[in-house]
């Protein structure tokens, strides 16, 4: 399985040896590109619509001509995944670079960008729904511009780190007394029946699997706050989840030193999981 | 020239098939890794030490585990400016990423980091040290631990980007009404006869030209005052410099419409800059 990659815009075998990156990629040099990590349901690719749009909202963001149209990349994915006969449960990742040149801060007008996408399998996390995910609060050491999926990624590393040393499974970022977003997912609480998260604004990357929650919910007649949580907040929380997209909605169980749930779903939680689950055929795009 | 690189520590011609990034090094997917710029004069490294004490400070900070001792590093960047025959002015670029692993903002214990580095011609540049430089204030967006001398740089492409479009050279960055620093260089205010520069903290890269340019401003008998500037001070400012490795010291004529100095040195700039000329033959280190 991924055998083949998808490398501008050819599907070749991951060891071709035109499979290989220059020393003078802009994304190896300055982390100049950005990303998009799309799940994959028994071979076929699920919200592909948004994290489209959010790949090209990216790359208008810093200003990468995009080497491709929106046609072309779909084509070329579902090209990707038939290549590897890929019908598993797993993860597509595509990343696009401004292009080479030699280095400089300033990049050249109309560099040919660099793209290339992979398909891994990625089993449902069973585990994590299960358990649960305990986060420890971090600082908010990030970039201002985090509603681009930029490879700048550095901060979510080191904090991912941390959080683990610290014996967490995920950072939770706070800046200016207000609760962010966690190393690589958005962060919910539940209200009063309600469910509160942060706007999409520049403090946090607006989550795929975030706009599927907030349109479920709203299904179910749950109630949703776009608005800030402060840290005090958390004080007094007895339910939040995380959402990502390989992971989808996760409980949890811990913040800081402050227990939760007795380590289980919450009611509220439960009930958008069940949802979201039954949901998932209706978003998906067959190859 | 610039026929070899030193890669993984080795000496290869860059057109060798070794030389070649995988799409999994974490440098090109989160630009995890450090860097460093270092000045080459008539095939001399200058300020060798302080480059390579920032490099390893750079790589104990996100806690990659150098692939080299100093001692080899030393051994391996002469053989690079050897192999090359190298004896003009130039610049030596230095990265080190963590490694090589399938996709996880966790990184695996003990990876092998990966390291390069190449040698290009870099001619003084005597038309900005003529002319000067213009530069746009702009909110500095950039992460919190500036000190470390990173790959994630698109904040700084960004603002770079901006400037020009705009008709400045260079982005000078302010954060919370201080000025910190231009988009790669350090800001130095020329005050009642004295230095003025942002301390070294996580709002700035500590600059080798910038601690150089303090040290022999101290032997010149200027006084120099590592404290932060206020957005106000540059009001009356009229005299006032940027330091960075490639470009040594330059004077800045004009800071968003205001201008200074007539577009010329002022005359602490140009005593500085003197000296500073003068004493680079006792910091080179002979390949």
């Amino acid at each position: 399985m991924n055998k083949y990659v998808l490398w501008n815009g050819k599907i070749l075998d991951q060891d071709d040896k035109e499979v290989s990156v220059s020393y003078e990629d802009r994304g190896y040099q300055f982390g100049d590109g950005v990303y998009e990590v799309i799940r994959i349901y028994q071979g076929a690719i699920h919200l592909l619509d948004w994290h489209l749009d959010r790949l090209f909202y990216s790359m208008k963001e810093i200003d990468i001509v995009p080497p491709f149209t929106r046609e072309q990349l779909i084509e070329q994915l579902r090209d990707v995944i038939k290549a590897n006969q890929f019908q598993a449960d797993g993860k597509l990742y595509i990343q696009v670079t401004r292009g080479e040149q030699p280095r400089d801060h300033l990049y050249e007008p109309n560099l040919q960008a660099v793209y290339y996408a992979i398909v891994t399998p990625f089993e449902k996390p069973v585990d994590m729904w299960e358990n649960g995910v305990t986060v420890m609060l971090q600082e908010d050491i990030r970039w201002l511009r985090c509603d681009i999926k930029s490879l700048n990624l550095l901060p979510n590393v080191m904090a991912r780190t941390t959080a683990q040393k610290n014996g967490y499974d995920e950072p939770l970022f706070y800046r200016d007394g207000i609760v962010r977003e966690c190393g690589a997912s958005n962060f919910f609480l539940v209200k009063d029946q309600a469910l509160v998260t942060h706007p999409t604004d520049h403090h946090i990357l607006g989550g795929i699997t975030r706009k599927q929650v907030i349109r479920l919910a709203k299904e179910l007649g749950i109630p949703v706050y776009e608005r800030e949580i402060d840290l005090n907040e958390l004080e007094k929380a007895h339910e939040c989840f995380l959402t990502a997209t390989p992971l989808e909605i996760v409980p949890i169980t811990q913040i800081d030193e402050k227990k939760m749930n007795g380590g289980a779903f919450g009611p509220i939680t439960k009930k958008l999981f069940r949802y979201y689950q039954e949901k998932i055929p209706e978003d998906l795009f067959s190859v």
